[in-house]
């Protein structure tokens, strides 16, 4: 074996499956020399697909045989039962047994929490993975999590929301001390609930790089660096992102159309609405990391093109060569003594 | 007295205070021949910025006496303990006296909030009045509640919420039968929490019109009038709107002036852009309805502008001419009835 990092990917999973995941997979070798891609699913499928494709580091890629396919709708705890040589289970248990340091799939996102959480198990002392995604933000972006794994939220599991945000922010961006806030309804200590309250006392303690709380204006302005939040909430504020953005451009369109001195003006600044469009382009953030596992799994949007996808497998490609579990799990450990110590 | 509706109106309320609300004043009185004003506040000073202003409508224009005014990070106890001579808390009492029908107010919220309901009370059944407003939607706009005024929510709450959600939105928009959503992190009947998952049962029992679990892209979407939430969940999805648009309309400057290219092309659409601008323009969505009061109070954004308070002060007019409280209570009645039959 090499030492170099192997990527296990669900080649089936997506609205699309191995019609945009293949592309995608091949893309990535030849720009990216030093990995490994194993695409797990159909192998007749799959290498119907590669025919012909011998281009830079078709030697790097592997077929890994699974007989079956989650579907987008199937309930996760059927996925668990009956679907145990699907393309995503496969895909996990390569990451489970050592051959790859990473997977990612573009499937059913609660048949891939549930199946991720029992074939890899979660890191001592945390119940649930977490769902992280990055998110254009001023000046770069932001990192946010639980995004809906976890509707409900003790105070300590957001510390470890906490933590493990700062360990991916470090990792993917760079940074050796990313600031952290606690999404809340006002700055003051007064606001908010119970849990957030001491959430904030508990993270105010802590080693992390805390800055208190933040509101719904700060997940895009810049201020912090990881945004923690409950899986309920986290959701909502997500989806709700995504609605403005969509209705913003809905309404360029149809402005655009609405009278001739518009579509002149439309034309002219095609250019610039391509580079508004390039700068928060949902492609560039697609693959959320679910973190607390004992592995790094990366989730891919349903819908992902080619693009989109090669930036989850670049997301992958990271965690793993920094070995985001292990950090993850030594950062928990150093701020549970330092919080029991605290008490 | 006439049987012109009557708006008092907090004239020193605001980030900007009587500077921006007398012209506001004056130009609604200008434009609305059916409406009386009252601006509360320092006589002084208010004379001084009228002298001159004998447009339309002067003669429905009367000058309230109030000795003080709460500041805007005043805390609400002490606004409420302290400030009994406030042009936030005369104008209240015009309300509860009978001498207006309305109230406005651009100043402090938590302050607005804790007087309103000390001097109005709220209506039977109602703990804590809710935040409502409208945000731009596709083909239109929906209404939300609760914005922040109820962080933790029972399912009653929930149910309040869209009671008072489906008088506000048929009166404000002319709706027969205003279409009702709970926010939610998915649409099947098992996502969320237990509180949601109790109020989604209690509203399909009611005689609303329930249309089901709505995720955060719905808030925008048009596919429900009134989106109904707790205060945590609200506050923060209505702030992660605005910073989204924010962030886009900064994006849009900065690469307005990144390139002669783009430079020509935003000179060339500059209509296109301030009509898109002007679709979702948050002036146009000023003046948030305090909703489970008895009586009708407008809370304006603090920077908010004279055309924006000038919206306020139209949202009061309507709510005014369709008696909302009175519409709130019966219908509140008439639920109650109702679920407590069905149980």
């Amino acid at each position: 074996m090499s030492e170099m990092p192997v990527i296990a990917v669900d080649a089936m999973g997506g609205d699309l499956g191995p019609q945009v995941i293949v592309p995608a997979a091949t893309e990535f070798l030849a720009s990216h020399d030093r990995v490994r891609l194993q695409l797990v699913g159909s192998r007749d499928r799959l290498e119907s697909l590669l025919a012909g494709q011998d281009g830079i580091g078709a030697d790097r890629l592997e077929i890994v045989e699974a007989s079956q396919i989650v579907s987008m709708d199937e309930l996760p705890a059927d996925a668990l039962r009956k679907k145990k040589d699907s393309s995503m289970r496969v895909a996990l248990n390569q990451v489970r047994d050592g051959h790859a340091q990473a997977c990612v799939s573009a499937g059913n996102t609660g048949a891939l929490l549930a199946t991720a959480r029992y074939v890899l198990k979660t890191l001592a002392g945390i119940d649930r993975p977490a769902i992280m995604s990055a998110i254009p933000a001023r000046g770069g972006h932001t990192h946010m999590l639980d995004l809906g794994a976890n509707p409900h939220c003790t105070p300590e599991h957001l510390v470890h929301f906490a933590v493990m945000g700062t360990v991916v922010a470090a990792d993917l961006n760079g940074l050796s001390s990313p600031r952290v806030g606690l999404l809340n309804i006002g700055t003051e200590e007064i606001k908010g609930n119970e849990t957030i309250r001491l959430a904030g006392q508990l993270l105010a303690r802590s080693d992390l790089n805390y800055v208190g709380f933040v509101e719904g204006y700060d997940i895009m302005s810049g201020r912090v660096d990881v945004v923690v939040t409950d899986g309920f909430t986290g959701n909502v504020a997500l989806k709700t992102m995504e609605g403005v953005a969509r209705m913003l451009f809905e309404t360029a369109r149809e402005e655009a159309r609405a009278s001739w001195i518009n579509r002149l003006g439309a034309m002219a600044a095609a250019p610039l609405f391509r580079s508004i469009r390039d700068r928060v382009d949902p492609r560039r953030y697609n693959g959320a990391s679910l973190v607390g596992l004992n592995g790094i799994v990366i989730k891919s949007h349903g819908d992902a093109d080619s693009v989109a996808f090669g930036n989850a497998l670049q997301t992958a490609l990271i965690e793993a060569q920094k070995g985001v579990p292990t950090q993850i799990g030594e950062l928990l450990e150093q701020q549970r003594i330092k919080l029991e110590q605290a008490v």
